[in-house]
């Protein structure tokens, strides 16, 4: 592989930008003086900035209005003192930009017009337009003008999420569709899976030249899939979308951190690994420290406080806290996050202190 | 424990009853001479005959009209030539027999008029009234009393997952009121799910005592929750409503066997099991050789063929069904069943057609 390097400019490339961030130091298997933080869906319904600033612009329009996307992924930032902004944006961007039919349906989540179902579907995906990016690498370079030495995360959807969506037309419960066309039709299903790995590939690749410090692959579905069908059928796509940014080296030569997150059983966490990743986000289903045991102590992790704890009293959450934090010391990284999304009926005061707490643990030992 | 004995007339104690049937055979780690086989939701949308009885008929009404839920209940026994019945109910019908006002709203599921979130919420559900079940009763008799030597399968909702929908006010994607609840308020939650036990117990019993031969409870939701939540939070309200009909016991004293059924992670089977069941259902996600040796080969199965499959060409459909007769074998007994309930849209050819084929392999091998 033809390795290109990051421009001078880049963030992670330029003195004073995020090499020696908390968050890049941990994902590259490093112990910085804290742990860094930062949470799943943190640029949402939860603060009220944002409530205020979406107030009644469309999912997907405002993920393509540059200035609004960038002002969204720089909230949290500003409020909470998170070690990382990530880029408000959906995993369909991709879909939209390539000109398919998709819109994002408040309180049910996106839906296509059409159904992709067969080869002749798939072969008719169109291909991304040159430049498709455009708005959101400007959204991306607005906000990493704004951040300084706080990284930014770039992150799409996993091919099976994202080929899921296609195969039901929408969100469903079990996914049942699409699990059965990977079943009866394994090479019309390996041709969506791989144009959904190369959808995703240039939307992280995108976001990377753009200036992001470090992406994350996320599969929320992929725990409905049994671990043989997990490897035989999906695996292989989820690394080619993240094998989309592999070759983006720093001029030392050191690449682009890749978060690999999916709710998955334990039995999976070592094939979100194998997919290429260079550290795994883990659920709030497995405990830290078995995750940690499962994929050995050479792979940084992130997570995982559940996020009903969040509702919970502070005192047991902390200690909650705690314990993950504890467990992460036995990884080679540690990044701290929630084992899922953030809730939007979340108090943001909450998120507050709990960055606070996190900063303040290493020190307090 | 005090032991009842089930009445000369029960299917299980009368001659010519159910207690040489293949099913309640495989349950009590017996192998019949071939391997039994019923389908989670086999009363359901799939069949034409049920939906022109169903018609219009809202579903827990339907549930309570004894000659239409007994019919209901018949209909795959006689389209599939399965080796159960399963009673047609649904998990709700003891909170809507308690007087608790819920509803099934069709293409979303169970809806309460009022959460229940707090402790005097909870004290303030309804008892069953004496003779609640009376309906549920009738149904369960007035199948029994077709089915011969087939045996009915009473059936009830684990207490996680009804309390899950109390706690939520209906259906949700990831429980979070009811993880929130249960881990910042125990005491309210445990004597939510300790209510919920006792009404799934209570279902249980009076399906068994109007003839059914064996149970099953459902926990479609466990696999939301860590292992460790599970076992604090959870497991013994399970085991509750197991302990329900442990009593139940034939002149013989063999007891009722009780199928506990999860959609869960792998880790977790062998607390489906020590929950007091006395078989243990196996999810799709879990292959069933794996399942087999986390539960131990004294542990009778149930499982778990991928609803997915159902929608896939023949040949590589029975490949998999094979391949999970094979599995079974290593088990101390094995009832074929899908790995979740029947999707609506299945062609029941193909389910009929599992059956004949699940029946001739013993045979064939």
């Amino acid at each position: 592989m033809g390795l290109v390097e990051l421009p001078e400019s880049h963030p992670l490339v330029r003195p004073g930008g995020t090499a020696s961030a908390p968050l890049v130091r941990a994902l590259r298997g490093d112990r910085p003086d804290r742990v860094p933080v930062w949470f799943m869906r943190q640029a949402g319904r939860s603060l009220p900035e944002y409530r205020r600033a979406r107030d009644g612009v469309p999912m997907l329009d405002a993920c393509l209005d540059p200035d609004l996307a960038a002002e969204l992924t720089l909230q949290p930032v500003r409020r909470h003192g998170v070690d990382a902004a990530v880029l408000f944006s959906d995993i369909v961007i991709p879909l939209r930009l390539a000109g398919v039919d998709v819109d994002i349906v408040p309180g049910r989540g996106p839906v296509l017009a059409r159904p992709v179902r067969t080869m002749a579907d798939v072969r008719a995906l169109p291909e991304l337009p040159t430049d498709a990016f455009a708005p959101v690498a400007r959204a991306a370079a607005l906000a990493v003008a704004e951040l300084g030495d706080v990284p930014l995360i770039g992150f799409a959807g996993a091919p099976f999420t994202l080929a899921a969506y296609l195969v039901e037309g929408g969100p469903s419960k079990d996914h049942l569709a699409a699990r059965t066309l990977m079943l009866a039709e394994p090479e019309t299903w390996r041709a969506l899976v791989t144009r959904m790995a190369d959808y995703s590939a240039a939307f992280l690749r995108a976001q990377v030249l753009a200036g992001a410090s470090a992406v994350q692959l996320f599969d929320s579905w992929a725990g409905s899939l049994a671990p043989e069908v997990y490897r035989s059928r999906v695996r292989d796509a989820s690394a080619r979308a993240l094998a989309g940014v592999a070759d983006l080296v720093d001029p030392a030569g050191r690449g682009v951190p890749r978060i690999h997150f999916g709710l998955v059983c334990p039995g999976l966490l070592a094939d979100l690994r194998d997919a290429g990743a260079d550290a795994v986000g883990v659920d709030h289903r497995t405990p830290l420290d078995r995750a940690i045991e499962l994929l050995g102590p050479d792979v940084p992790v992130q997570g995982n406080l559940d996020p009903a704890w969040l509702g919970a009293p502070e005192a047991p959450r902390l200690a909650a806290t705690d314990r993950i934090l504890a467990a992460g010391r036995k990884a080679a990284g540690h990044v701290f996050n929630l084992g899922h999304g953030v809730p939007p009926q979340t108090d943001p005061d909450v998120l507050t202190a709990l960055v606070a707490h996190v900063h303040d643990w290493e020190a307090e030992r």
